[in-house]
Parts: C-alpha cells; structure tokens; sequence
C-alpha cells in the first residue's frame, strides 16, 4: 500500500507521543522514520519503528535523557548520549560537528551510550543539505566474525560519507558486511538465493543460500578481510574517542554504541563552490557519458535513494500492509 | 636475500642525489621506501623504487617544484602538490593537518596535482606515531570498473585510518579493489588462482583466475557495489575538496592526482589518554581471547605491518636479488 507523508508521520508522532515522547521529540522521530521509508529505506523506517517503540516502552532507550558534554578540544567535542534517542543524539551530535565546522572550518564529535540511530544516511544528508561534507559511523553489537574466525565478535559498523551536490547531495550509507540479516532472512523467507556469496556454512565454504548463512551466523564482511579491517579500525577510533564502549562490550539491545560525527566546511569563496560543482559535474557526467556508449549504466552513491524519494513523493510512500497493520495496532485510541 | 637497513637505504639516497633531488629530499624519500620494504609493503617500496627513478627522469615528478597554499578556513587548507613528489607532498600534508589539528583540535588538508604516494599508511602511521588519529585518502587512474559496468572508470582509491596504539599504531591502509593488478600479475606468474574471485572473465562471470581477470581488466571492487561507492565517493571528496582532479581525468602518469589528509587531536587530559588506552586494549584483548578459546587467531589492521618490522630489524630488510640488481644498476658510480 502507498501513503502520503503526512498520513505516516502523524501515525509516528501521535504513536511516539502517546509513549511519553515530548511533541518536539516525537515529530522530529517521526520525521525521520517517514523520510527514511520515503527513501526506500523501510529497514530503518516503518519496519524498525515497533522495535523502536518497544525500546521506549521497556526504557532501554531513556526517552528523558539528553546529551551531556564530557570534553572537548577546538573543533573535536566528546559527548555522552546517556542512553537517551539514537536518532535524536545523532541529529544533536552532527549539528554539534557543522557548528564547530562554521567556526574552525572541520568539526568532529564523538558520542558515546547512544541508543540505536536508525539509519545514518540521515545524518549525512542533514549535513550536505545544509552545505557540508560529513562523514560518520557507529559501532554495532557483534554481529559478524572477524576474518579467520568463526563467532560473532565484530559489528558490521555503517559507514556515511555524504557532499552537496548540484540537484541533490551525495550520499554513501554502507554497513561494511555484503549484505544485511534483514536481507538474508527476506530471501529466506522467499526461498531466492543470494546473488552473490554473503557467508560461510556450516562446512567454511562461501554459500549463496541465506538459510545456511543464518544458521551459521558466519556473515561476509564487505571485501571480506577488508571489510573486516575496516569494523576494527572503525570501533576503535568511535570507543577510544568517545571514551565509550567498543563493539565487544555492545549487548544486544545495543543501548551504549559509539559514533563519530564529522563535518567539513567546504569553503564560502563563490569561485571555489563554483569550481567544485563544475568539477563533481564533470565526474559524475563524464563517467555515466563512457558507460553509455556501452550500453551501460552506473550509479552514484545517493542517486537511488533520491529516485526512490521522487517516487514516494509522486506515487506516496511505500508501507506493507502488515507493517501499516502492526503499528496502527501500537496506537491505543 | 636480506640487506641492513642502512645499506638498502644508502643505496636509495645514493640514487635518488644522483638523479638531482636535494640531499634532504632524497633522504626522507629513501627512508620512506626502506621502511615500506622493511614493513613488508614491497610493492610500494623497492619493487616500485626504479619506476619512480624513472618518472624523475622523466620529469613527470617535478623534483624542484614544492606545494603552494590555494586556499583555506581554519582548520581546512587546500594545497597544490604542481606535480612535485608525490611522498614528500603527502608528507608536508599530513604535518599541515597534524599542525591544524594542534590548533582546531581537528584539521584536514586538501591536495591537488601530486604525484603517486606510494604507500598510503606512510602518512597514516606518521601521525599515529605523534599521537594523532588519521584518515587519509587518494584517488588514483581509473583502473577498475563501476559496478555494473566493465570498462574502468573509478580509481582503486586507497584510504588509510590510522591511530595510536599502546605497543604500536594500529592501521588500516587498503585499495577499495579486492586485490590489486601486483598481486593477480604475481599469481599469474607462478600459475596458482586466487583464493576468492578477485573479477570478471569474458563471460562477465566472477572467476578465481588471475589470467582471465587480466585479460577483462575488470577487477572487483571490495565489497562489490559496496566498494565501488566507496571509490566514487572518495574520488569526489578528495578531487572537489582539492580543487583538483576526478579519478576519470587521472591518466596513467597519474600526475594529477587529489588527496585528502585529515588528522584528529585526542586531547591532553591524562586520565582521558588513559581511559582511550584501556578501552582499546579491553577491545583487541578481549576479542582475541574468545577467539583463542575456539582455537583460531585474528589480526587487528597494522598488527602483520609491525610483525614483519620486527622481523626484518632481527633478520633484514628483504629484498628480491633482481630488484636489487635492478636498483644498483641505476646507480652509476
């Protein structure tokens, strides 16, 4: 079923208020969710909302507590999120990072005991809308062996890199395993392989089948030892700066992550912003000219989430209707 | 066979003086190349040694020339390399950055026009071993394939994350490529496969055989589409931040290319540095002891770098005798 942004942020809100959130807190959540499903990311829109909810109702997110700074040098600012809401942390903490940007032209915040932040294109995207380059990542619960092994003890860490562009931002939101739980257990659940392998079985062997990767839990890292790596060096630089907790000291409600929140000013001379535009005018066109004249077509990171935005904001917003029935269910009047 | 360090580098800075460079542009050169050999990254030390020498002579390095400021704000500089040498510019970059970083807290520097860097954990491990947090990139020639498409259009684009550790830094220093043409032409060479698919053959199928991905040259992003953003993405950071090049206008000289440099202050408290330094050895210890109790090791980035360090101090510095004959032959006295 398809419906219009307005119908679904005012279910969030009404629902978000009804469990004790203030009206400014719920509607920026809800703003959130219904931008994130607008986007086509309902794995961190509609479909996680009850979850999100649920954590409100048993207080593993503490809907009352707000960040509190715990240090700071310059440009660089340490903040504890005190369990309190991801997504609400993580919009404070990247506004945080542009205003120390505005003032020493780079900026960057650590965030420590901060709930989940849902998706974090957001918090890129809310920076290159305002003109900034951003970068940032959070650690994760254990949810992917270290290459070489076979238990969970690494996360699968997102990563955000995101710039203005000219009719809209660039954005890459990638968690470094090759492909999502969520992912896996949809093809499941379809009966479908993967199109590429994503995991070991039970024997070590790279598998295409999601039902013996789930069995084994042994998920790929993106670029397997590379991506593998990459979560190392992204939770210790997110723990050790936010002097919080690194992913092997993440529960399963994943209520204390760490998160790093960059942004870089990219300068005010009206020659240089034109020089900039011209030149990611001129690698985004001139790579898409060549595919073509092959009969190919590539992407650029963001260009499938803003396809997907004109969608939704054309034909309305894309909701299952058990997703759409679950959370009509969790507002009581 | 394994040579002192002093002798491989004497004989580098011998080279280096007889080709023009300047005794203390020579020496910072050549210790770069002996202490990438000495940590294992041959590719980037002596293999690449008479290439560099070449590109000298050939005046596509321009030995005299030195970065010149182009802008700024801040904590943020952009810098033109004018096609000097491409090590001893990543050098004056990362020391801008830390520079910055000692006034902002956090600083990034912006590079254009400068030749190739080598190995990028030189400038990661620089600032690690002054007690900064780095993260650094390049973009490169095209050399690999967006996703989806089978001509090469984006850069392999190496980003390095570095940060200090308590015995030694840790780095993470790879190509957004599964693996690179050095290794496949190296495994070709001795007939062996490559242990996971590493590209494409003719038939656009994903093959272990380093012969047949040399023919396509349609190498695998690491990660695949995950890796390929990535690359597209850091191309457009580094090459609009810098006012410099795109990947797609780098060509094989690679003369041009655009860099980004950012290091990150930790901050002075005593107790903050000590509490970074127990989460960090909590988070590798821990993760290393679960995995001993299943019987199996793993690795935190940069831990094979100072294993190899140490064994070439005990052993040698080791180097392949046709590299060297080829290296001693370009010295003509």
């Amino acid at each position: 079923m398809r419906v219009s942004y307005n119908q679904l942020f005012s279910l969030l809100s009404d629902i978000l208020i009804e469990v004790g959130l203030k009206q400014h807190d719920a509607e920026v959540c809800a703003g959130i969710f219904t931008d994130n499903t607008r986007d086509g990311i309902s794995s961190h829109g509609v479909n996680r909302f009850p979850r999100f909810v649920s954590q409100i109702i048993n207080e593993i997110i503490q809907i009352d507590n707000k960040p509190e700074q715990i240090g700071g040098f310059g440009g660089v600012e340490r903040w504890d999120g005190r369990h309190g809401i991801g997504p609400l942390n993580a919009c404070f903490c990247i506004d945080r990072a542009m205003a120390l940007a505005e003032e020493h032209g780079i900026g960057a915040v650590a965030l420590r005991n901060t709930t989940h932040w849902m998706r974090g294109g957001t918090y890129g995207l809310r920076a290159a809308e305002r003109g900034f380059y951003a970068i940032c990542w959070t650690n994760t619960m254990p949810n992917m062996p270290p290459w070489g092994a076979t238990r969970k003890l690494i996360g699968n860490n997102p990563i955000v890199f995101a710039l203005p562009g000219e009719d809209h931002p660039y954005v890459l939101d990638m968690a470094v395993s090759q492909y999502s739980y969520g992912k896996l257990e949809t093809l499941r659940t379809s009966g479908e392989k993967l199109p590429y392998p994503g995991g070991f079985d039970q024997s070590g062997t790279l598998t295409t089948d999601p039902d013996a990767i789930l069995k084994t839990e042994r998920i790929l890292p993106a670029g397997m030892w590379k991506g593998a790596g990459l979560s190392m060096i992204l939770d210790l630089f997110a723990a050790t700066l936010s002097l919080g907790s690194p992913t092997i000291d993440i529960p399963r409600k994943e209520d204390n992550a760490s998160q790093m929140f960059i942004a870089l000013h990219p300068g005010t001379e009206e020659h240089d912003q034109k020089a900039m535009r011209d030149i990611m005018k001129r690698s985004v066109t001139r790579t898409k000219e060549v595919c073509a004249e092959f009969g190919e077509e590539v992407h650029f990171p963001g260009e499938g989430v803003f396809a997907r935005r004109k969608q939704s904001d054309a034909e309305g917003i894309f909701v299952h209707p058990d997703i759409w029935n679950t959370i009509e269910s969790l507002r009581s009047s």
